[in-house]
Order: structure tokens, then sequence, then C-alpha cells
């Protein structure tokens, strides 16, 4: 299993996921600004992977702050990670569980504070993992056996501290003898999809094939998907999801030709402070992630672009959102709030 | 304008678009088997450029054939034409239409022969020119004032003889006076929305963005595009429309948000031989095209793809069919076979 994110002596390492699948390199970030850098460039993505890395960015910024100042620190590692990226709700997540911790150790010697800061990331890491596992758990029975299954961008081991969400529930479909092919969307502009989603599978063994975002309407209309699962970066109270721009498409495409369309993701991605999606910040990139692939220009110069990096699904083209405590169905505000209170 | 195809004496000289926007570069075609290469690697593509290409390939090998075994050779000229694309019907209309002309001229002397051939695929040509001016006038009064229109893949001048089908409506709408901005998509995976489509746009000042495939639903759902007009490369006679991959898509995502889906072409992509579009042969393209960009690979080695390069949007998705004769709406069997016989 790759190592998306880790914790080590020398800082938070970091497979570059800029440049898979044609190189395998690793990043070693030194300090938690070189943290912030890497999930702001996309070193690091996906939303849990986000929460990870940013649990991690936090405890080495304590590991590292003066102890004479550690208050005015604390406040400046948490306020710069947190503005790397603004529509994964797991980084707020992982941030305030960190403010939560302080406002508990704060009073403690230093080497305490810094032990129990890297205690705290570690335990995110690992519970990121569980999650992942129960999610694949709850979600492997409502895949169709012996049906291709439609993904798009990447919610796998790459997106997560491992084993994935949306590819978790691929994963643990198959440990449990289901026979599935993956058609995996490239997902443009970033290609996620073709750099991450295809090489994840493929070291994995499960059958998988790359199809341009604009095929997946062609597939789904042709019958031979048995159902759409993909993860998420925030979902609203009313279970509006917010995911990688394209996922909305998908999700229309997949009801208008009755396949089921499933939503992987912990609890930690549940924003129940917002009533629907059309409160969730949605995140434009720069537009070379558009206009170029590697470099190449693939655009005439001066060409203006749009790129939203998210879109939002509404509710009611959600099948069911698949979470480490079970699967929820409509009516979303009841059925999330219930799961996100169960202990 | 750009000259996308054209009949010299040194040859058929064809605009390369595997090389737009970064290199703009002609291709002299010398032999009908030379224009059926350029057809088959898309230096030449888009349905009417196609018919037309192939017209003057036709008339090509006429030039250059055996007088002596003309009709043998005039088989084989027709029949490696043909062979190269099998989804765009204006190919075969204008093989067809060459075919008449040589049942009615081959009894004549070669010279005249060669003169007729010469002059029918001329004619083909400007015909395309003023069908395409035609079709930018029904079609402007159809697009909002002061809207985006949307359009996928590139059906402008680089896709016909000149002017274009989807891009001659909005060039006639931003003619009349209309205020409108374009959103191409890219059009993944031959990119001709980001190379053709924009860079056609550009030269003429009408401003247009670029977005990726996967945009499209979300800027529908946004409320800014007025309109989404698309070309077609084969229509069948309920109204059915084979169009790049992806226009299906776009359609249903159109539809489900109330905004107009317009597919402009000539009534010589109309196929009335065929009952519904599932009858209507979908090319396979070669993988490399989705897992390699300008020769960059952006999908791990051994990546297997599936490479469908059209798809077909059902009728009831389509608000209207523009032609040169005339605009055709539900139910289509009725309004397309009576515009294709008007005179």
């Amino acid at each position: 299993m790759v190592e998306t994110v880790q914790w080590t002596d020398a800082g938070v390492v970091m497979i570059d996921q800029t440049k898979l699948p044609r190189t395998v390199e690793f990043m070693t970030c030194q300090t938690y600004e070189e943290v912030a850098h890497a999930i702001r460039t996309m070193v690091v993505r996906g939303a849990p992977a986000i929460g990870v890395s940013a649990a991690m960015g936090v405890a080495l910024g304590v590991k590292q702050a003066d102890p004479a100042k550690l208050d005015g620190q604390f406040e400046l590692i948490c306020s710069t990670l947190a503005g790397t990226r603004p529509t994964a709700v797991n980084l707020f997540w992982a941030i305030d569980r960190m403010k939560r911790l302080y406002a508990s150790v704060k009073d403690k010697p230093i080497a305490e504070i810094r032990a129990a800061f890297e205690a705290e990331a570690l335990a995110v890491y690992r519970e990121d993992i569980a999650i992942n596992r129960a999610i694949g758990a709850h979600g492997a029975p409502l895949v169709p056996d012996g049906k291709v299954v439609l993904t798009h961008c990447n919610a796998g081991a790459l997106a997560t501290a491992g084993y994935g969400t949306a590819l978790g529930v691929i994963r643990a479909a198959v440990e449990s003898g289901k026979k599935l092919e993956v058609y995996s969307d490239e997902t443009r502009p970033f290609l996620q999809g073709a750099r991450l989603t295809v090489w994840e599978l493929q070291q994995d063994g499960i059958p998988v094939k790359l199809i341009s975002d604009n095929m997946a309407g062609h597939f789904l209309k042709s019958g031979r998907i048995g159902c759409v699962v993909v993860g998420a970066d925030r979902i609203a109270r009313n279970g509006d999801v917010a995911n990688k721009v394209g996922t909305y498409g998908v999700a229309v495409l997949a009801r208008e030709n009755g396949v089921p369309f499933y939503v992987a993701a912990p609890i930690s991605t549940l924003d129940l402070t917002l009533d629907s999606g059309d409160q969730i910040p949605i995140e434009e990139r720069p537009g070379k992630e558009v206009t170029e692939v590697f470099g190449v220009p693939v655009a005439p110069e001066g060409t203006l672009v749009e790129n939203p990096a998210f879109d939002v699904t509404p509710n009611r083209y959600v099948t069911g959102i698949i979470t480490e405590k079970g699967v929820a169905t409509a009516p979303y505000e009841e059925s999330l709030t219930r799961l996100a209170q169960e202990k």
C-alpha cells in the first residue's frame, strides 16, 4: 500500500502527487509552512489526506515553535494551514481538533505539549485508515457484482491516509469476492483519475480502464455501469455534496440512466453548519492547470479560463452517502445528523 | 478567415489541425491516398470539412487515374476515402454525390470528366460556405443576447469549408449585434475546443473562455449559460444526433437546467435511412489519444482505455436542429423529412 503522508523524525513525508505516475518521488516537509505549501500546490490532495496532513502540519509547527510565544505561534500555524484550500472541510475539522487539544494541554510543559500533538496527529492518521476500512465494509454490499464501477477523480489511498473512501468501497467489494471492472474518469484539469486512480488500482491488480470525463455519459447510457462511487470534499446538512468538478455532471447522468450514485466519505467531511451546498465555498484554481498539461500548452497564448476545482451535487441525485458509521439515505438532514451523533 | 481545405494545382491543401494552435502549418495532399490519410489522422476533421475533403480527394484521384482503367480506379478511390472514418455521414454523402456525377459523365472524354470532377469538388466547397452562412442566419435569432453560449468540440470554420455551423450561428449572432461570450469545452481527448475553437474565436475577436469538459454542468447550473450550440456528425431520421463524445452529457445537463440545446448542421448531415441514433456506427479511436497529450504520457504505462469518438444524443434533449433550410423542432421525423425535401 502506498504511503500518502507519514510523520517522521525528519518531518512530514509525502508522496509528490503532482509527479505521479511518471515519477514516484517523496518530499519531506521540514516546517509547517512547507506542509501548507504542499497542500496548496496539491503535492498532497484529497479531503481526508488534507486533514491528516494539516494535523501533522500543526504538530510539526508546535514541535518547532518558540515555547515562550506559543499562543501566538499556534494561532499563526493554524491560520496558515487553514488558508491553503477553501473547499475540503476536513482541513478545518483537523485544525479544530488540534485547537481543542491545545486548549486542554497549553498549560503543560512544552515537551508534554509536543508529545500530545504528535500523538494526536498520529491518531488522526490511524483513525483515517480505520475509517476507510469501515466505509469499505458498509459500501461493499451496495456494489453490483459483475458490472463496471465508474469513479471520478481519486478518492483512493492517495486521497487518504490509506485504503481510500470511494476506492476503499471498490477494494472491499473486490475483497468480498465480487468481480468488478473500474472505469476511471481522467478528471481534468489535474488528471487525478488518469494519474492516480489508474495507478493505484493497477498496483492492486483491480481491472481499470481510463476514459475522458466527457465519455461518462456514453457509458452510463450503455448499461454497462452498475454504480458510480465518488468521494466528497464537503457535505452540507441537507446532503448536498461538494466534490471534484465534474461530479455533478456524472450524478445527473447516472440518475438519468437509472444508475445508483454513491458518495463515500468520513463523518469529518460533513459540515452540519451549512443548510445546503449553495453555501460551500468553491475554490478557483490557476488557469494554467487548464491551458497546460505537464507544462505543455494545449490552448493558444492568452486563453482565458474558468477553473472551479469543485462543484456541488444536489442531494436529489445522491442514492446514498457511505460513512464509517453506516449508509445515509434521503432524507439526508435526518440521516446525516443521526449518523454524526452516533458514538 | 482561415482556409481549412483548398483545391490547388499542387493538390488538396489543408491546414494541419493536429498541430494547431501551436503551429500553423499547411499540408499538401498530392494523391487521393494522402487525402484519405489526412482524414483518418484528423489533419482535417469536422463532418462538413470531411465531406469537402472527400469530394476534393475523389476529384484528385480522377485527375491522376489511368483513363484506360477508370471504372476500377474510381471504385477504389471511393472505397478508400469511404473507409477513413465511419461516423460522419457527410463523408458518404460527398462520395455518393461524386458517384452520381461519375455515372453521368463516365462516357465523355477524360479531360471533360476531370474538369467535371474539379468543378463538382469546388461546388461542394462553395456550397458549404453558403450553407454555413444560411445556418448562421437561421440560428442567430435563437441565441439569447447578453448571455454565455456554451459549445463543445469545434464546429467552426475549421470543421467546414468556412464560417462554421455551431460557430457560424455564434458568428451570425455577433454580427447581428448581440453581446455574447462563448465557453468552449476543451473536448478531450483531441482537444478540439482548446486548440481550435478558442483559436478561431480569438482570431475573430469574439470573447471566449476555455473550460474543462467536466465543468459544463457547473456552469449550466449557474444560470449564466443562455444556450448550447453544437455541430453534428450524423442525424438520424428521428432527430437523434451523433456528435463528438461528450455532447450527450452536455445535452442532458442543459435540459436538467432548462437551457436550450441547439444542433447546427447542414442537411447533408441527415441520414434519413436510419430510424434512430442506435444505428449510427460509433468510431473507436486509438487509446494513445487518451493516454498522451502532445506525446506526453498522462497515465501509467499499460493503461487500458475506451475511446469512443462520438456519442448519440436522443432527440428528446434537442431543442432545435438548425439547418440551411430552417430550424427543425420536435417531432423531428416530420420536420427533418420536410426540410430535406424542400428545394
